[in-house]
């Protein structure tokens, strides 16, 4: 194999037609690609070879294009490494006034936008994981993971050119992983599925969107809970959903009030083992009115089940898509709690008879999820490491949350109300006599305690004030103080 | 570190309170399990030990339980593996009616779904990649990309867990990631771009539903090329676009038929590089006529710029993007041709008073790109990996390009035409006379000639009938006698 230089190659429209001789329109050519952009100081040339072959023309103007731009300082080269654009070009030649070609700051004329497009509220980064800390939600053990069996399984994947040969594009993905998923839910989460109603989709983000796409047109109403998960609400209404609030108590929803406000609903939206934020688990007799309420307007139930994995004080809790005898729950779950969030995959069961239109627009969406993670968690399931390190981290979290109640109650006392510690990696706090949460979570922030306020959570005007805190990613010995430096914050 | 055991546990319901011995519940509870397949055979089963912590029973009635399952087949031990469902199950066990709990074949009720859900095709395995083999068409030259670098910079990221801590979720994707990604368009297609505007997507057809859910409205008309890429028409349908299609000759689009037909346009589809199916490319004076179209009717320009990178009878022809003053064209562009297809990964280039509503809508779709190969692909492009392996394809396909067009008119001679062979990664041969070339196509793929009929590239009832010739993954060796196949195919 001939080796081949490295380098990106600039477009330089050649004209042997003109009078100007080639190895100045090379030298030309090279000069405005720096002063334009286009080249940026650092950046690699090609070799004077390879261009020349590209160009399709000899060697020499080429060469004597690049000895001119080395002699004049606008290349530089490194022994051993090849040329480049200089790292500092001469001042006189980058004051040269750049605003020709350069696109206008203020863009004319009409730029009509979709009018949902500005159903979604802008993004600000402070609304995601802004960093590792005590009490950040949503984030696991990160160090207890066994990253040397999982670079394994990765190497071993990307080294086959086979494994990333697919030639069976599948929109719901690879049908080993899937099949290792239904065992996995039908054995663990009381689900009813085989593959053939899996879809594997980039986290429970994508679920949501897929499922809001397929189900709902604008305006079609779907209960919500009070408070609830803001990302749900943002790709509903971004559906052009109408969102309806439903109040939730320690039995979860309560199916009778929304039953009251709004009987007629597209769907609803549960987070029935560990509600999203309070914690709370949906009692048998809700999940039954909540599953009859389906099947007699003609709804739709979606169930995320985002962190089922953790149950501390009771045996798990079978999927309310496992009682459903009608096929009207769409269960959604994602491995981003159990493993890492930048994974990027979680997985839907579709009711059979909706196979058909969830592939359909997967399809037009983004065709196929990527294929070599799908590969890794296969074997890493099949090989049991997979609900080994669930084991592992259930005693564990249990640990760091008993813990963290314990801190909870001697420092703060009577004055606040814990809610949902009974599963899950996060519980939440109530200040009866009400705090600004907001504020407090911002001052917090600055010490690195990453809790989140809950009155965010509300759709309505009527909030609870307090914290949800992720008790997942603290090691247990940092918590006593982390809960003293929160007690200190709320007290200023 | 304490070993945990492998194997997931299922659910079974412990009542203390009854008078039925825990042994016998656990017994029943598996075997209820395994009769209704929430165990299949060959599962792997929890220890007894760890059953046991999980229950927070004694070890006792496991065991006791475990030794019944045994005896009677439900469960058999392998030694040093642990202990399993029977891969084969006595037949009378198997034989019990499963009817009761399994879901019932036809759901009953109102199932209402978005009428929106039936804008999009059903998906059909063959209209994807369905294998490899001579005219695979996307398929570039797998068998010739540099796995063993590529593999060792996957390793390398996938060991170091800080390197999976993202902890700064981005929805636009890895800021190092973007850079190359900038620079790379700046240079190699004289796209005008900094990193600030552009989002990694997992490839142009997620880019294409980002991009028509921030422009387009229900019923807003978008130009499309005639005859022009199906998956693309998809994505705008299932944002309820109503498509415009606009012919296409050895200029690319005719925008003044465009103007003739549909003045009033939201936005207009291009693939100026490389039309796809016919391969032209868009001449300098279609492209400012589109642009200043752009310009005074106040629409987008959406150039799919998917295999610009190879060109083998002339120097690249700059960006679309690069050409407009007033920032009106999203560029979209992709990895899965240079590399490979399951790596997912693409690019938006957005024009900057935008970028706020992709990045508000991508995080609603699926907040952020996975991480990985991000990472990969930014070391990939830094060490200079990237141009080469683009410079050593654009050999090898110009090459292979060579000889599938000389063996095509030694064996056509003037009884075919041939389109777009001047760049890319496909040519496109069409039949005066006419043939049928879905039914050939179809006849083809049994012989493992994986050609794809032209005809499904248009809208109208009025086609060119002919096939789709991908030579990136069909080596130089074997054209001559892959294209005698197809003349005997086309002739019987």
């Amino acid at each position: 194999m001939r080796t081949t230089p490295a380098g990106v190659s600039p477009i330089i429209p050649l004209d042997r037609a003109s009078g100007v001789p080639l190895h100045k329109q090379i030298y030309d050519g090279y000069c405005s690609a720096i002063l334009l952009g286009a080249l940026r100081p650092g950046q690699q040339i090609t070799s004077s070879r390879a261009f020349a072959a590209e160009l399709r023309v000899s060697r020499f103007p080429v060469l004597n294009a690049y000895a001119q731009l080395l002699a004049e300082g606008y290349f530089e080269s490194r022994t051993g490494a090849g040329t480049f654009v200089s790292a500092s070009l001469p001042e006189q030649l980058m004051s040269v006034p750049r605003t020709a070609t350069v696109p206008a700051g203020a863009p004319s004329g009409p730029r009509p936008v979709a009018r949902r497009a500005f159903l979604v509220p802008s993004f600000s980064p402070s609304t995601t994981l802004p960093g590792w800390g005590a009490f950040g939600v949503h984030q696991p053990a990160f160090d207890q993971f066994p990253f040397p069996i999982w670079s394994s399984l990765v190497a071993k994947h990307s080294h086959s050119p086979q494994a990333n040969a697919i030639h069976h594009v599948d929109p719901q993905g690879s049908l080993r992983f899937r099949q290792e998923i239904a065992a996995y839910l039908r054995t663990a989460r009381g689900v009813k599925c085989d593959p053939g109603q899996i879809m594997v989709v980039s986290g429970s983000q994508q679920a949501l969107d897929i499922t809001a796409r397929v189900l709902f047109d604008p305006g079609n109403r779907v209960w919500v809970e009070e408070p609830g998960y803001p990302l749900e609400r943002s790709v509903l209404t971004a559906a052009g959903c109408e969102l309806c609030p439903v109040p939730v108590d320690h039995e979860g929803m309560e199916v009778e009030a929304g039953m009251e406000r709004y009987r007629k609903a597209r769907a609803a939206f549960v987070t029935p083992s560990h509600q999203y934020p309070l914690g709370s688990t949906m009692s048998a007799s809700r999940r039954l009115q909540l599953l009859n309420w389906a099947q007699s307007s003609g709804a739709w139930i979606i169930e995320d089940d985002y962190d089922s994995e953790y149950r501390f004080e009771s045996q798990p809790v079978a999927s309310l898509q496992g009682l459903d005898a009608n096929s009207r729950v769409i269960y959604i779950g994602t491995f981003s709690k159990v493993l890492f969030a930048s994974l990027r995959i979680g997985y839907i069961v579709i009711p059979p008879d909706l196979v058909d239109r969830f592939v359909a627009l997967r399809f037009a969406m983004d065709i196929f999820p990527p294929y070599l993670y799908q590969e890794v968690l296969t074997d890493f399931m099949r090989m049991g490491h997979f609900g080994r390190h669930i084991r592992r981290m259930r005693r564990l979290y249990g640990e760091r949350r008993n813990k963290l109640v314990n801190c909870l109650k001697e420092e703060f006392g009577n004055s606040i109300e814990l809610h949902g510690a009974e599963a899950g990696m996060h519980l939440a706090i109530t200040f009866p006599n009400g705090i600004r949460d907001r504020e407090i979570v911002a001052r917090a922030a600055q010490e690195r305690l990453w809790l989140w306020a809950l009155s965010p959570s509300y759709m309505s005007e009527k909030v609870r004030e307090g914290f949800i805190l992720g008790f997942g990613s603290t090691p247990t010995e940092q918590i006593s103080r982390a809960v003293s430096r929160l007690r200190a914050l709320v007290m200023a």
